[in-house]
């Protein structure tokens, strides 16, 4: 895997990169649709590169689970069970088995955990992620880390830390040589110096790229965005900079404006299931009864297929419905956007106007509050 | 509305035609995929167009619920309401009426029934019906009818059906001259006499095609190929017959050899969504664990997106799952399955092959049955 940087902001960290993978180039900023169990929820391949998606997120936890990662390697490995091509980056399957609570039990060596499908008692460790995981075929593989809850003690945070630095040396251990790159994990909670030793003991292992996890975990934005500030410049500048489970339009804009290259985030999809959508001038919410008669396009700037074809008023009709439709055109527009979204910040990088847009983007926001309230 | 008949079977009743709408040719015999709520469940209309569908069918009485038919009206018709610029057929809203048992009462003027959606009381008539329809811009209407049951008494049959035939008449005599073709429908139970004779009526108010209903309504195979084979002889040859929510593969393929030029079904549509796949070698359940390694496509004989890109193993997965990808996958697999065994028939009766397409059709299903039990 190689990196470039082909420009960088003047007057902020931004910056546009380039990733080349063993399946392809990946543009960055980038954002990762996240397809969990093995699709993009509602989405079809074909329309996802269609809109751009560069590089998916498949989640280990569940296809460890179901259907098995073994089945999936007899079958050709994920891209092939999945139609498709393009990079897939893989989580470690620690955020989602941190998340089960009571039902799992964490020690040195691993998680012990209990499948939320059948309650079948299981095991995770650093050396069994990295196996499953490449047993899958993952063009870019996580460490298996503890993503920290929020709030938690200083204490806490220290010890989870430490110990998911010795989890990353196993992971870095146990990859094997086979194309593919893997990323380490910085934790820390929210405590600069933390953040800053998981940094720098990251990088004595030495790692493809840098992720900073642990956020979008409940706190505020304003805190989000002073992670990253106090932990971005101790990450190396040649390599790419991943903050994961991130986020919001506006979450991404702050995360590019400080350096970071590559998201992943349901958020999009999710929301698009319950009807959220996302325009240019902010979040509505197609269900209210204010769009049955709408003629118009989710987003009158909006490019994509849903919003040249379909009116607020069938959208909301398809809601109500509960029609798959419905899903499926929510999210085929909620991934333009965010897909667009990043293709603007790219092509402004390239162009040296990433502050026009900035100002842009915000001013956008408040004439939309304006127009729908 | 024009009706050519290009070519008609030497051995069998089946004939190839041509019906000419207002929004364009349907190519018969034809399958017509439904659209209930102003969607084929879990299909892109660009995907109905591309796999061969030439008309849809919409239901009338969920559509006058919700979202109205005055709003549908409003927001130019249900073909730009639902992104679907080719011929759309309105059934009258009586099926799903009459299906409503305690919830309805009916009288000589129409229907009195309670919403499924919120229990108002509403009232269909033979020329709302039509007004409804026409405000939805239908291309081919349905005369306001009752589906009568199966099984019942002779007498309620007698005074059903000619209850029905005088609704027909008022259906004609509302609707307006815009260019859309009115089809009326023969019911008469299972009784050949009274089928005759309401064919006969129908005929003599004069009606643009004309469909048999009341089948497919709990009978067995054999008792429905009987009533198409005395009903279909009194329909005049020159106009469309269409069967109504009809059938299994095999119903079509006896249909059209008998002189069938039109059908619907949400058989294809449904069971795809329950992960009942249809092929050449008859039907399978991608739920069963036999296929969770297979990494064959559903059909090694079909061409459709479906079978060229995706294994049972992963339609397994993703069925188990509960993805709405599943229920997409599916949907594009049976409808194209449906769409492709008329083309064959076209096809086969343009070269006077029918009934070797005929024999090949169940030779295959009884080879399928060894290859898969």
């Amino acid at each position: 895997m190689t990196f470039d940087l082909p420009c960088t902001d003047a007057d902020s960290q931004a910056r546009r990169g380039r990733l080349a993978t063993r399946r392809g180039v990946i543009e960055t900023p980038a954002f990762m649709p996240v397809g969990t169990q093995g699709t993009v929820k509602a989405m079809l391949p074909e329309a996802l590169k269609e809109i751009g998606a560069q590089i998916l997120l498949g989640n280990t936890y569940h296809l460890f689970l179901r259907p098995g990662h073994e089945r999936i390697a007899r079958l050709g490995g994920l891209h092939r069970f999945m139609n498709w091509e393009r990079p897939i980056l893989t989580d470690s399957g620690g955020f989602q088995v941190f998340s089960l609570g009571k039902l799992r039990k964490i020690d040195e060596d691993g998680v012990r955990f209990q499948s939320h499908l059948d309650g079948s008692a299981q095991v995770l460790t650093p050396e069994s992620s990295i196996a499953i995981q490449q047993a899958l075929d993952s063009d870019i593989i996580m460490v298996f880390d503890e993503c920290i809850p929020y709030p938690a003690s200083r204490d806490y945070v220290i010890s989870s830390t430490e110990r998911s630095m010795r989890w990353a040396a196993r992971c870095k251990a146990a990859h094997q040589a086979d194309g593919s790159a893997l990323f380490g994990i910085v934790q820390g909670g929210m405590h600069e110096d933390l953040r800053r030793k998981s940094a720098d003991d990251l990088q004595t292992i030495g790692f493809d790229g840098y992720a900073i996890g642990g956020l979008s975990v409940g706190e505020e934005a304003q805190l989000m965005y002073e992670v990253m500030d106090y932990t971005l410049p101790h990450l190396p500048t040649d390599h790419p900079r991943y903050v994961m489970g991130v986020g919001t339009p506006e979450n991404l804009v702050e995360g590019v404006r400080r350096g970071v290259d590559m998201f992943d985030c349901v958020m999009p999809t999710r929301n698009a299931r319950n009807g959220v959508l996302f325009t240019s001038f902010g979040k509505i919410s197609i269900k209210q009864a204010r769009y049955q008669d709408d003629e118009g396009p989710i987003d009158p700037d909006c490019d994509c297929y849903v919003c040249r074809h379909y009116s607020r008023a069938y959208l909301r009709h398809l809601f109500q419905s509960n029609e798959i439709l419905s899903s499926m055109l929510n999210t085929h527009h909620n991934l333009f956007y965010y897909l667009q979204l990043m293709r603007t910040m790219r092509q402004a990088l390239e162009q040296g106007t990433f502050g026009d847009f900035y100002r842009d983007f915000y001013r956008r926001r408040e004439n939309g509050d304006t127009l729908e309230s």
